[in-house]
């Protein structure tokens, strides 16, 4: 599928009025985008611009609440439980992590759990709040269900991602990974893009392999049964409990922490938020002594798996976090692609919104776009 | 291969003679054989008394110092640093563990990070040690080099599990996953078993998937390159990076917190400790509110789970830790089947110690038992 490469600077120019127009203040859309681009920048395509239509029904169809504001409804000094009245996920998330921040500064390690919020970006994008601070950042969040868990044919769990950072250098360890085979957002781009989705990544409804992008999203989207794999694939062989156990981790970690929706419980109706859930642990790396000698500690141990010997000498070895430092290094200055069928999405947005959309994305043709998914997304 | 059933009181007593003939206490010698044997009613064979062997040698080769004692040599009301001195790392796994417990109990959670152990069993046994109390227990540990990571030939991470477990109705959610697609445990037993891995387990010194037993775990322990694939498996396309980041934040939360040896700097070689690492985090649900609430709330979900529809009607749906209580009520009852090859090597260390290996284990057999690995696995 044909894309168009962007400016960094144009797609925040789009994006901050975008969300400005909405009816967020300023602070609140420069926010969202911060967010946003972090994952074009990292290479995360999957949850980058090409969700904002997703962002925009969500606004459009009363899921987010533009006015809502994240209240603090339990607290102990480690620890607060937010609930999120149904905002808009990246706002409540930055501030539950700030607060995990100054509380874990204050007491070595904290834990904040959320309830009812919604979609939230990139976990990575939190931990790399701690990690730019000199903490160790642990988040993970729920979704709506899409997960086949060992021995069933229905899709209980989220994609459950797991993101953790820790200073080091040159680059910090940042790990951020759904516990499904592949998010949600992959299978959107493979369908944008017309590819088969890879073996061993999702059942249908009957259970049985598929690899058809469409599919699979209706099955989801509807409820049919069906949906993704866990990491490790069908069988215990492979590993699928082990898959299933993390995402079970993320579930307990910010939806019964929280008191909030699990997965299944999730909801996408007009005027409803999603209930979404997350969890954002931080810990001082002070409370273990020496800050500076655990990043020398970690950085050594980088360099080494680098060093391991490669399987093929043409394929470096990476940890986590170095591609995406190399991405967002590369997208700073040659810019961000974008696929048309996401261009023609945008240009509904800025119609929709009474924003001129050549001012950001000039003439474009999108006449092969694909019509979007998300234009019969929500249920009445 | 053959096996002999025996009863989990003449197993429990074989176990404490011989660690009390090495020289624990009555009460180190009981603490010591309680992790080995949760491991084989449980069901997790490769971690219970098929290991006898490994500690003996491990004692005998003076890597495990019968008199170290834990010592926290850094501290705070949330954390602390333990050197464990070479010890049994079950005796300062569980000193860490109540360690973190009392703290969590305390304070809300706490973090409890040990350097300079050794192999300390089952993860799981020490999370279940928090969640019996109604707490949350994280525990992870390091171990020698065994998992090839994403693009490498040689092996750096340990097998690296993860355990968690939360206080639920009628069964607690206890998860306890090597961040492998298998342990090294599971070679072991299938090298006794003379029965060929799985596809997609391992990988020989050279890189190519390899089902063979013994040439993997040689591999393994003669640091050739070569070993135990990541859960995800080979290729990022499987998710192959996933495991392999899970594994190192195991890596990150002990060895590097605790300024302890990551995997790929563990030793195994006379009168030296391995230095083993292992890290326990405890919650007190309480910190989120009502903890009766949130057990209730995990009760119901756990349930959901079970409920989600069969993907084969005869194969029914399992929530973590449900397996391991019916196995472990089944061999309360039944007894605990050992193979002919561990048989042998208790009647190895029966002798050794000058024991009577009849009074525990009758009048067997043991010629088709295969020759004792551990006999040559020590360096001079």
């Amino acid at each position: 599928m044909s894309s168009i490469k962007y400016s960094v600077a144009a797609m925040e120019r789009l994006c901050r009025d975008v969300f400005e127009k909405f009816g967020f203040t300023k602070e609140e859309a420069a926010q969202i985008t911060d967010v946003l681009l972090l994952a074009d920048l990292y290479g995360v395509k999957s949850h980058g611009v090409q969700r904002l239509i997703r962002y925009h029904k969500s606004i459009e169809n009363g899921c987010v609440r533009l006015d809502a504001k994240p209240e603090v409804v339990f607290e102990t000094p480690v620890s607060a439980v937010i609930d999120g009245h149904s905002g808009m996920g990246q706002l409540t998330s930055a501030f539950a992590m700030k607060k995990a921040m100054e509380k874990a500064r204050s007491v070595g390690m904290a834990f904040v759990t959320v309830r009812n919020s919604n979609h939230y970006g990139i976990a990575g994008y939190y931990t790399k709040m701690a990690c730019d601070a000199g903490l160790i950042g642990l988040c993970v969040t729920n979704s709506e269900s899409i997960m086949v868990h060992t021995g069933a044919r229905k899709a209980i769990l989220g994609s459950n991602p797991i993101a953790f950072a820790m200073p080091a250098e040159p680059c910090p360890f940042w790990f951020d990974a759904a516990t499904t085979v592949v998010p949600r957002g992959k299978l959107e781009v493979y369908r944008k893009e017309n590819r088969a989705l890879g073996d061993g990544w999702a059942v249908d409804e009957e259970g049985a392999p598929c690899n058809d992008a469409e599919r699979v999203l209706g099955c989801i989207d509807k409820k049919k049964g069906g949906g993704i794999l866990p990491v490790g694939g069908k069988s215990e062989s492979s590993g699928s409990h082990k898959g299933y156990g993390f995402s079970m981790m993320c579930e307990l970690l910010c939806a019964i922490t929280s008191g909030g929706a699990t997965s299944n419980h999730h909801v996408r109706a007009k005027g409803q938020g999603s209930g979404t859930c997350h969890a954002f642990i931080v810990i001082d790396p002070a409370i273990f002594g020496d800050a500076q000698a655990l990043k020398d500690h970690l950085s050594t141990f980088l360099q080494e798996l680098r060093d391991a010997g490669r399987a093929d000498e043409n394929v470096p070895i990476y940890t986590h976090g170095e591609k995406e430092m190399l991405s967002f290094a590369e997208r700073m200055k040659n810019g961000i692609d974008v696929d048309i069928s996401t261009v023609a999405e945008m240009i509904d947005t800025c119609n929709y919104l009474g924003l001129d959309y050549r001012s950001y994305l000039g003439d474009v043709d999108v006449s092969q776009a694909k019509p979007s998914f998300y234009n019969n997304a929500y249920k009445q």
